[in-house]
């Protein structure tokens, strides 16, 4: 039996038992149609939905800080984590070497799955859906978090992450105007070019301190796996929020430590923070405020005008989940998946080697 | 592009770098082609020789107990580990009660990535081939603990692994004698059945103290979720070796305590054996002998026609990677694979939105 050949046009079968040995599998192509399909700002905002309604019911969740293998270039990590019900995990890596030769710095894929049986419900391509939680993620924390009516943003790394930001931010919080600054001028020009006639006002800067001017929020999204300063301690004011996604593994931050000592420090899951976000510079009993109890409503989030917010963003494993949860839904409504013949299913269970047996080639 | 529809045809890619974002991918229909392929007896052969080679570098890898997420009804479980230049990975779940509700206990998928970029190499089907590795490693480590001369195998639990372990004790040892023994006569007769003409004197048992008379090798294997007591002190005497199986998670055990007590034993990595194995039984510095050192030689296997050895066997990391490298291979070199668009490659890896763009429905 092959699955795959004839899939495109199948129903879905996530729900038919006779069928459960075939996992519904969502390639890049078909994760392309599928946000054309529901459209970027829209998926966007909906997938900021789910991520906001699973942070509500943090406390049930299976957490875990991810599971990382380092090398000298980068790191492979799993993310799993479970409700109870779903089991879900990703496959990411990070190598910032890869740019250089025509490779992503993040490439990644997940898993939905069952938890009362085991067996997989989805496989999909998570690049694009990982750019796309990224970026619903930081413009939830910034509803919280920024200050009200902001409408500039500094966009600090123009590379693939900086688009996905910009959408989500003009849809949840109504950001229309961006100011841009990349130190390789060529990626703040295609930022520009492929944000054209999406409502926003843009101006390309040819310094950080440049770009910060008059920004209600400061989103750093570069790629360097060093322990950078993008911002200094002078570039901050009072009452702007920082939405720092870059720092994301140990070693790799962009902020230099001064400012987050000025900062309300805003986090998805300190465990795993305190090892591979911008926290990992200060103490590790440095007060920070869990991001969940503020989405719940048991903590404030912005207090103050004059207060500085900062939301130390590493992504977390509940993310991936929402997205996961998110995309079968999406995709068994509208057909934009395949079936892999992923899982051996003997018609008697037990009976796995006599399946091997009936499909040896006849003599 | 949907690389999937016409993929089966195409010559191996894992190796041309304008096709990296293309997954190879060994469904269980191509699993099965590939096992007659290459003849069952010559891949429990060659997979034990992939795994014996990687145990011998066993200091190279590294190794983590799995990361097990627990449910009342069973486990899922990821289980990476890395010998720097690839990683694998391995997803499978263990859940008992599966069977009675026509599915299969343990499925399994597992993931071959280079380190050096962090991209997936490989995705296959994994149920298969953990039955196959799981025999292979049995045999294997029988090599190094079995009586010499051993011809007569006990295989008390007759389900999905049973006839695994036959052939590859069959192909590895000469075992050529097997006495069967299942709580369920039927399980029995089909491992009889799916057996015949494979070159076994087989005997079916009614009970578990007939099973073992005259074995020189007790295989256990069965699959209940309990601390059940498969076999007790009075049946195990000087001289045999016990390939305990079946007990691999906590809670799961099936042999008498005494008989641990009695027995040299021997695990594949004890922070994880120590959990999961027979051994969760003893105090946590019960003395054991890891099969690798073994295996490498820096430790003496059977040294004793009267001594009792016990592989405490409950699966590991290196043993999927090994499985994962060899399948990689073999399917490379045969053509059973497909190809799945499970990476997003833009042709300017930091215009992943620029990507997504392009691949707009046209208005």
């Amino acid at each position: 039996m092959n699955a795959i050949d004839s899939a495109d046009t199948r129903t879905p079968a996530v729900t038919r038992h006779d069928r459960i040995n075939l996992v519904p599998f969502v390639s890049v192509d078909h994760m392309m149609k599928l946000v054309h399909a529901v459209g970027i700002e829209t998926f966007l905002a909906e997938l900021a939905g789910e991520i906001e309604a699973d942070f509500r019911r943090w406390e049930l969740f299976d957490k875990t800080p991810r599971v990382a293998a380092h090398s000298p270039e980068g790191v492979i990590e799993l993310m799993p984590t479970s409700d109870g019900t779903s089991y879900g995990f990703k496959y990411v890596n990070g190598h910032p070497k890869n740019t250089r030769e025509g490779l992503q710095t993040v490439t990644a894929f997940g898993v939905l799955s069952d938890v009362d049986s085991g067996y997989p419900l989805l496989l999909s391509e998570m690049t694009i859906l990982t750019a796309l939680r990224t970026a619903a993620t930081s413009a939830l924390a910034a509803r919280y978090l920024a200050p009200e009516g902001a409408r500039t943003m500094a966009l600090i790394g123009n590379g693939a992450q900086s688009e996905f930001q910009a959408m989500a931010f003009r849809r949840m919080l109504g950001i229309d105007r961006l100011r841009l600054y990349d130190i390789d001028h060529g990626a703040t020009e295609r930022c520009m070019a492929n944000l054209a006639g999406r409502g926003f006002e843009i101006t390309a800067c040819t310094t950080p301190e440049e770009a910060v001017e008059g920004a209600e929020i400061v989103t750093t999204a570069t790629a360097d796996k060093q322990n950078a300063t993008i911002l200094t301690d002078n570039m901050i004011g009072s009452g702007q929020h920082i939405n720092a996604v870059g720092g994301d593994c140990p070693g790799k931050t962009e902020l230099h430590r001064d400012i987050l000592m000025r900062s309300d420090i805003f986090v998805e899951y300190p465990p795993q923070t305190r090892i591979e976000g911008e926290i990992q510079q200060l103490e590790p009993d440095h007060p920070v405020t869990e991001l969940w109890r503020v989405i719940a409503g048991t903590l404030p989030g912005r207090r103050d005008p004059r207060q500085i917010t900062l939301f130390d963003s590493v992504g977390f494993a509940t993310e991936d989940f929402s997205a996961l949860r998110y995309v079968r839904d999406r995709a068994a409504a509208t057909g934009l998946f395949q079936e892999l013949d992923l899982l051996a299913d003997p018609d008697d269970p037990r009976d796995l080697f006599g399946m091997l047996l009936r499909a040896a080639p006849k003599a």
